[in-house]
């Protein structure tokens, strides 16, 4: 589609996507449990000319519309639906009516731009080149996450790009941020259990102090980001929680800590996943204790593939107003990772930030809040990259 | 008294002191609650002839009783009368009657076998000469202990030595344990929290992490034990409880460290309480974080006086079954410390080993028994000893 | 000047540029010590028509040429001049004839390109604009390095930018590197002495045990990368020196130990540096020891203008067989960072990778070699960027 | 021998003792190179009468006298014979002639007492029972130490006890200190290398930094005493030397320390051993190094047998000015325990201090100096004890 018409087409839903927008605020649903505003999303979809609606797992919602000008790419994007554990503290006429459930991470805005987009698209079929999917994912909050269900179930079959986004309640509107390769951190946690043998807190001989020994872990994990990465490359390791002992007189059998690891590449993950268990092991072992070692696997990290991104780029340009920067990868997780995994693909970063008495709020706080004009830019985003990438 | 009367009197008197022990065995009352054990004993005491009972505290008990054959010295002995807060696991007739309170640890025996000697030594008081106190001290088992009470209450008022001591479930019947100097350990507590700034998982450079510097303070605190105290003092440091952190992705602001520190001498337990506060002070703020420290003194070291053992030996040597050994200071806490403190004074331990089907069991366990015939070497040794001292 | 133009002008200058290479790698001086290099580099300016030659310190030689067509922009681009104290083991006809003396970082390629540009550029320079600077810098080995001496005898004086660049034995011949921003990083040193107190190896509480003290140093050192540095920050601390200690029984009273440090800002430097000097001295004090900190400032890191290079990549990328790419900045040292502070300035990378019998060697290698093909490379970029940017 | 007997005799050998004394200062020789002592030694040994003199090893001495006046047991008594690498900073006409010599420990007393007694029993052989051994040791101050080497050899055959006594400095003339079982401490050395890979300070993570892990095994190592030993035993263990690393830039390969053990009993001992070992290796492995480790065994502890002791007591307390005292054990090394592991035996302190000018000075002292008078009560306890103990 071309610019004029975008932006014709952009003003022209943004009432309505704000409407959409303003009922899933209200509304909002916690991590697999999205089932009525999955349904919402399907009675939407369904009124849309041209879209076929599936529902991949039991509360997502995917709909796939044919472009009637030719052959052409297919082009998916993606919008994630959950809400979160979270007692809203903001006084709107659409505040969550859900007790202790709150949109405080903008995937209500995501959604309504989706649909926005998918009432576009379908609007101009007749003029499109190519196929557009439209993912409207359930659970991105929780490991395992729902991304990796969808594609499981085959939402990814025949398609050649993903496109993602997510608005930002902290950048400044009209802010557009790329990234190229890694955009997000790999996001897993562990958990070790030091086993030694409790004693009398007079007689240490008699016993293997498995807090000491943890204690001593603890320090010589610090070694894995200190001498066995790359000082080039990005990877975190950070011990957040710790238990041993209770009375005063007695040695603890045990101690238990974990934490969380970050990494921007598998290499790197695997480094301190390997690390954190052997010199746990060894330095136990040196004291004449055990360990248990527990690591899971959270998020992989979002990848954006470096051919496409100078498209995005140069798509987004023609936006006059728009402010285009290449930022650092994030740390956090995001399970967008589990399509761009599978297909080269593209997540962005869309300002947002909305002012209230000189104040705005990060995500996941109580009076999180966005610019409902941001949806303007990320419906932007979607239409042109993708009618351009299906041109490809 | 000879020790021919002492022989006779104690084979006498002694089936009396297994009633008074099963008695208050089967009535067991935890520290500071002694009001049914203290009513016992001054029933008890009060129709021994001689004897001026008076309650120095609400639930301990003191007798008096003047030696008629002229002026001596005046010789205190102590009892201790609390029970511990464990549920019984021993199948006998005069098992405690009271719900998860158990006489464990032997104060039962130590309160009858005073009662014994303060019976015999009232029944011999035409030809004693000096005077004798019987302390029926309660809480020992619960800092700060019942002694420190009795002691300000003035119950050493004119007192020249204390005698004391313990039965032992662990040590042969017909062993007498003597220790030269310092008996048993100074018994404290501390805490230590470090406070520094919480932040997010994969943020390290934006927070203060508590919980790595605390671990880095542990590793430093063993330096104490191993570096500043000297090879020939006894001292331990153990740290015995380490909370930090919750969540898998926030570093926490906070961790709490606690535990135990045992000493021999006033020197060592002041050089390990001002390390401890010093080193984890100090390692905190090189990395930026604070602390707060708190540390609970508890018993004094008891220590036995250099010229009183002498005698005691000597004196115990007269019963040619009694095996006397000289051991190692014990590293526990005990509150005699509070008399032994104030003056010159003797606390040993009396073996009282009772197998049952091949078995015994140490102190404070559920199955903990003791022999009833080492309450006839308990009251040889607080007959001959105060008789002696008495006419020094 | 044209493409066309700057093809010709390199193919013709080539075997020239290989002679005065062979030359210099026969005739290495040590830096600071450059006095026949400079000789010799001054004798090949002073024929070449246009060139105005001085000697700015004792060893550097800077040679300026006006553009005839009119005025522009001064570029000054920059060569260094010193050898390194390295025995060759290269069996060339060219080999060193100074014993432990050895071009065993390609300083002899840079220099002889440089002259190469020079006469390209005087021969030209009836048809270029604006002015030309030929910096030939001593001692970019040694710390402080000969750039900021020239830049404090003036030599950047009217300069608009710098250009240098760098033939790596290792990159294959064609590459082309280019790093936005940081492009090689701030290089320090320190020493860290801990002075306790020497005693008997039997009697540490006498003593304050330094050895001890400076291990616990360098352990809680490791959480100022792993902690107080964002993961998305390039940051190197290197303890690379430790002495304590003669005598087995004898406590020491002082350690010290030494090392590295590498940071892409002065930011995470001084992060760096303040974390060192506090760390220690806390820790230190929590064992009643105290330190004396030095540290030296070493090479600041070369920085990449922003806005320089895409004009530098546009440039290069007229040559068509020449491989652009953008990559990580280097954690080594380089003192162009003396030029880079003062103008906008741009210092890339040239793939000199000459194999023989199979394999290549790094810089510093006694049997380091460089590709002489690749000094066409280098005077492409010299007269490319330097022409094109005079004309801005 | 009677009190009175050994008093006379004692006083009329004492300015002869004092002679040998300052001959044998003036000539001091090195461990295992006590060449012209021993001859010295043999040539007064061999004019007393009744004395049987061998040489069992190159530079040590044996005398055997047989008591006339009946069978008894057979008494060994020890003196040790070498010298120092100090050079003497005493003014005294019999200071030392060889240059960085010096009897500095006072074993040119011991070795002058012991033919002051040899000589006293040669006289009184006619009234005496059973046989006297003398035993002149060379190299007591190096491991192995020449004790090992005399036992060895035979000499402790048909030997029932042993006694020796060593001169302190540092304790006022006419003390006397007694041990009961261990009087010294093992004392061995200890040296580990870890080894690593090397690398550029700028790149740890294609290194394996030697120094941090053995910083790490170094603070791990503190554990050892703090928590593998129990409070009332006494072990020690000093890490006194470290070297690693030059360069500032080179991640170094290798790191290496070593120390001293201290233990007053074999369990210990080999605890602290094991533990150095496990440790090191396993905290080694844990952050992928190895380790090398050298373990050499010095003295066993000297061990006063509990039997002899209350004897030796006893004796010395017939002669009223000797003050006796009971000590902790010392935590030097003394190779008398190659005797004591052989024979019951008991090794005693005498005191010797010698002020000059209100100075003294400790052992191993330039300004070392002991006071002659003490050789009288060095002999009585040689003489008294070793004539009781034939008649037991």
């Amino acid at each position: 589609m071309k610019v004029e018409q975008i932006e014709t087409a952009v003003e022209e839903i943004h009432p309505q996507v704000i409407a959409w927008r303003r009922h899933l605020h209200a509304h909002p649903e916690l991590s697999f449990e999205e089932v009525e505003t999955s349904a919402y999303v399907v009675e939407q979809l369904q009124v849309m000319e041209g879209i076929e609606v599936t529902r991949p797992t039991k509360t997502s919602v995917v709909g796939r519309l044919k472009g009637l000008a030719g052959a052409g790419k297919t082009i998916a994007m993606r919008a994630d639906m959950d809400a979160l554990p979270i007692q809203e503290d903001v006084d709107e006429p659409y505040r969550s009516k859900n007790d202790s459930v709150m949109h405080a991470c903008g995937h209500d805005g995501h959604t309504s731009m989706l649909l926005g987009v998918a009432k576009v698209l379908s609007d101009a079929r007749e003029n499109l080149v190519g196929e557009y999917v439209f993912l409207f994912q359930h659970a991105e909050e929780v490991p395992p996450g729902g991304a990796i269900e969808m594609v499981r179930a085959g939402v990814l079959n025949g398609v050649d790009h993903v496109l993602g986004m997510h608005l930002w309640s902290i950048e400044k509107l009209g802010k557009m941020q790329l990234t190229v390769g890694p955009m997000s951190a790999a996001s897993d946690i562990f958990d070790v259990k030091i086993i030694g043998k409790s004693g009398h807190a007079s007689a240490p001989d008699d016993a293997i102090d498995a807090l000491a020994i943890a204690a001593q872990i603890v320090s010589n994990l610090q070694m894995i980001v200190s001498r066995s990465l790359s000082p080039l490359q990005s990877g975190v390791l950070s011990i957040t929680r710790f238990r041993s002992g209770e009375a005063y007189n007695v040695i603890p059998q045990e101690a238990t800590f974990g934490g969380s690891v970050r990494a921007l590449t598998e290499e790197v993950r695997e480094t301190i996943k390997e690390k954190i268990e052997q010199i746990s092991d060894m330095v136990a072992k040196a004291h004449g204790a055990t360990i248990e070692f527990h690591y899971e696997y959270g998020y992989d990290p979002v990848y954006n593939d470096e051919t496409l991104m100078p498209i995005v780029e140069k798509t987004l340009r023609q936006f006059e107003d728009l402010e285009i920067e290449y930022i650092e990868p994030m740390l956090g997780g995001e399970d967008f990772s589990a399509f761009s995994n599978v297909v080269p693909s593209c997540y962005i970063g869309v300002g947002a930030l909305k002012e209230r008495d000189g104040k705005y709020y990060p995500h996941h706080h109580p009076k999180f809040e966005i610019h409902e004009d941001a949806f303007k830019n990320g419906m932007r985003y979607f239409l042109s990259v993708a009618t351009t990438l299906a041109q490809q």
